[in-house]
């Protein structure tokens, strides 16, 4: 959220743009890894906006934090460039004081490490862990009233003086919000804001087109669009985890964002995927720009929790994933995706995209910026793949036909780089009499949610299916029908991809031979 | 491994356990969270044999590490409670000198942030981000060679005077095998070192029993378990990411393992999964212990690529994930697993167990420790459940048939909490005269290795199946082969429990309307 603000503070000016981050966390939030992440990016960029209260009662569910945790926070984050105080957070003049002295600082973030008891006022459970996960209960609710002098029998009440002291404050608020709301009017950048806080408009974008013959990985196809997209929506904002060459994440002349370059448009995340995934949530829930990130397929598992968190929320984010299969080649088997599509496919409002070729990935990248309530994952290949003809109209419903025959025996399904694979085989079959359909199927949470007529038009019944797919063959039972699915149901190996792929199955003649043997069966 | 060593040194004494860990970490490993997880626990452990190499060059593949890092390293070491050291990697006296140092170290782990230059001694390619994904190719190395002044028509050479250098210790160090062999066979500890370096031996456990009809939630079940291996298997070391209580992982009366504590037995890993997963695959690749970890099952995702690592080294762990669906209630959404069962199932060699209740619970405890070539994960409730009759034999074919009619219209296949549902939807149906069989289907993984005769007996073809589990139903298709599944295809909500399970279609009324909607459409 601070890179949002900061970033938009540059292009409209504080007159428009001029608004702090208060981030409230605990002694959890500081031992989960994604802590350092973030605050090493936040503490690397200046973000003099940003502003954590650091809850430190030294309590967590187990017992107290010394169990675990002996960290010198302070000093922690002033090794990664923060401006950092300690102070009693039961001292409300001390928190007053120590909030200026955060928001007087104009070159770093700021933590402000709060000494707190839990439970502070509670005469038997205050500083213990007792306080943590469970509810005080009803006696110790009471015991405290008493003690802090409130009447023990009235709940859910405000005392006047309090609510008068908030209402205080509020003429002011109303007031500063009309002066915004003018001076926004009256900005010539106003129209330009409303853009920027608009869903993305894509109708002037020069979209690449690819000719069938050519060869190209889909990930190179991706790293085009990119380069349309950044020329039209000026907004665009996004980066990879140190692979942006790699991702074909990188817009091209839009120059890196750091400390005193907030004009320019590439983020440099680190290799800090959960946090890049999590600053993503914060750049899409801040609004103004349009966020997207770029890794390997095979580290979506570092940013998972953060994925989740958008398919909660609802966030329009798109997931650059590239080197989706085994045909990545010599990284091994630590950096092949096996279950990785699988497992995406399996989380709630997560739409997967596996493109099949260059014309798909920008008919993927068209619906992921449509989309508006919910992140979307291209899947991308490191390896060249030939641009297939006709591809990319039908993306939008999960699936198509892609190549046919009057009467057909066999459907072949398959995604991405294996769609090119299944028309190999489609025509080998042909030479031997049996006529297959092939059906591209990037996008399998959209496939179903269409109506019944078009699932079956696609996949009819009564005709034998098979799908091919360089991953896990898990899940496609749902598609196949009990057909048989061609995949890779184990680590993969490293070697060339070529070489690995095929001798996992791969290849035309062994999908040739399981087709028939399938048909053969019957 | 630090821990590992730290732990059996307490209990053999360091005739027989003296050794180091040294890592080897370059820049984009401390910009990963897990290293601030990691060595976080490790300073607060005084973790002092294990030392990191810090090899800092200042690039990473994007380019300099500038783009995004700026932390002060060895500040931040010392807030963890870490000996540091700034040293030029290239000067080898200095080298040396910074290892003496760190062995020297007593009281903290030690790191020494080595200044190097990438690809030092390449004429064109030192010091740039063209020398870290890449090989430096042919050109290059002929003038790296030319440089150093060898031959660089020879390959793969070793000169003379470095092999004689190399070779000129191994005397030495033979003589300390021998001489720490010929301690071990002396040592009045010998059986006891051998049988920490066996397979776990749980011949002697009094393993629990629960009586049919009482009520346990299998998280308490697994808690009572814990407790009886942990009297028989005295190298059974283990902890929780913060939730002991909860998960039902503390060995009572094994203590607190803590810096000066290391007789102790549990582990408090702090809020950090990620470290947590990945200590557990240095317990278990160390060896000399028995290694279990746990939390709730949403927090799966925050382990998952070490997990996935302890996939490919065929690490036998046990991850205890307990409060494994929206049956945990009011935590909500964010706790709530949905898609977590199916997105471990997909990954290869994981074997995922879901006991039905607490004798089911103890199977699966009996059978990850029997396994030793991939981890297990125990997926279980927070909420009660019935003790049912005849669970638990049959678990090790990962299905098996639990109640039965002597002719069946039906099978309903349910996992965990819903086997009781099962059976209760078993009883309705069975006053409206369908006949049902309950198949409880712990672990699938488990189930899909058994041969076609025993899948057919529990499976059998031609009854309609229903898969009852409080998850996505996605996957499901593998084993209901055309019939239905019932699960929740979307995340949870935030209410008691029964409250959300109930709304969700989790009940009795939904399940016998569901079967016989299907029976009667065929």
């Amino acid at each position: 959220m601070a890179i949002a603000e900061r970033w938009l503070r540059e292009r409209f000016g504080s007159e428009i743009v001029d608004h702090r981050i208060w981030a409230l966390c605990g002694d959890g939030c500081l031992m989960e890894g994604i802590s350092s992440e973030a605050t090493s990016l936040a503490g690397h960029l200046g973000l003099d906006r940003l502003t954590i209260l650091y809850d430190d009662n030294g309590i967590t569910i187990d017992g107290k934090t010394s169990l675990s945790f002996s960290e010198d926070v302070p000093k922690r984050f002033d090794a990664m460039g923060w401006h950092t105080q300690v102070i009693d957070g039961h001292d409300r003049a001390a928190v007053r004081k120590a909030l200026e002295a955060a928001k007087a600082e104009t070159s770093r973030p700021s933590i402000i490490c709060a000494r707190t008891v839990i439970a502070h006022g509670a005469p038997n459970l205050a500083g213990t862990n007792k306080a943590h996960g469970a509810p005080l209960g009803d006696a110790e609710v009471r015991a405290t009233k008493e003690r802090l002098g409130l009447d023990p029998d009235v709940t859910f009440a405000v005392p006047v003086d309090v609510v008068s002291y908030v209402r205080r404050g509020n003429p002011a608020r109303a007031e500063a919000r009309v002066a915004w709301e003018k001076r926004l009017a009256e900005s010539p950048q106003r129209a330009r804001f409303e853009r920027f806080h608009a869903n993305p408009n894509t109708s002037e974008v020069s979209w690449p087109t690819f000719e069938t013959g050519s060869k190209i990985a889909t990930r190179k196809a991706g790293e085009k669009v990119i380069q349309a997209l950044s020329q039209r929506i000026e907004n665009l904002i996004g980066g990879s985890a140190d692979l942006a060459e790699s991702n074909g994440s990188y817009m091209h002349g839009g120059g890196d964002v750091a400390r005193g370059a907030w004009d320019k448009r590439n983020l440099h995340f680190g290799i800090r995927e959960h946090a890049m995934a999590s600053i993503s949530n914060g750049l899409s829930l801040h609004g103004g720009v349009v966020p997207y990130c770029a890794t390997f397929l095979t580290f979506h598992d570092y940013m998972r929790p953060a994925v989740r968190l958008a398919a909660i929320m609802h966030r329009p984010i798109v997931y650059v994933y590239t080197h989706d299969s085994v045909w990545l080649g010599e990284d091994g088997p630590t950096h092949q995706p096996i279950e990785h599509l699988m497992a995406m496919r399996a989380m709630p409002n997560l739409w997967v995209v596996r493109p099949a070729d260059a014309n798909e990935t920008v008919a993927a990248w068209k619906l992921a910026l449509a989309r508006r309530d919910g992140p979307t994952a291209l899947c991308l290949t490191r390896q060249n793949l030939p641009v297939i003809a006709n591809t990319g109209p039908g993306l939008e419903r999960g699936a198509y036909v892609l190549a046919d025959e009057p009467e057909i025996h066999v459907v072949l399904i398959a995604t991405g780089s294996e769609v090119a694979l299944a028309l190999q085989a489609k025509d080998v079959l042909g030479q031997e009499g049996i006529r297959a359909r092939v059906v591209s199927m990037p996008c399998t949470a959209l496939f179903d949610r269409q109506d019944a007529a078009y699932r079956s038009s696609v996949l009819p019944r009564g005709v034998p299916r098979v799908s091919i797919e360089a991953g896990t063959t898990f899940g496609w039972e749902r598609w196949v029908d009990g057909g048989i699915s061609i995949g890779i149901d184990r680590f993969g190996a490293s070697a060339p991809g070529a070489v690995v792929a095929d001798k996992l199955g791969l290849n035309v003649p062994n999908v040739v031979a399981k087709t028939r043997e399938l048909l053969g069966a019957r």
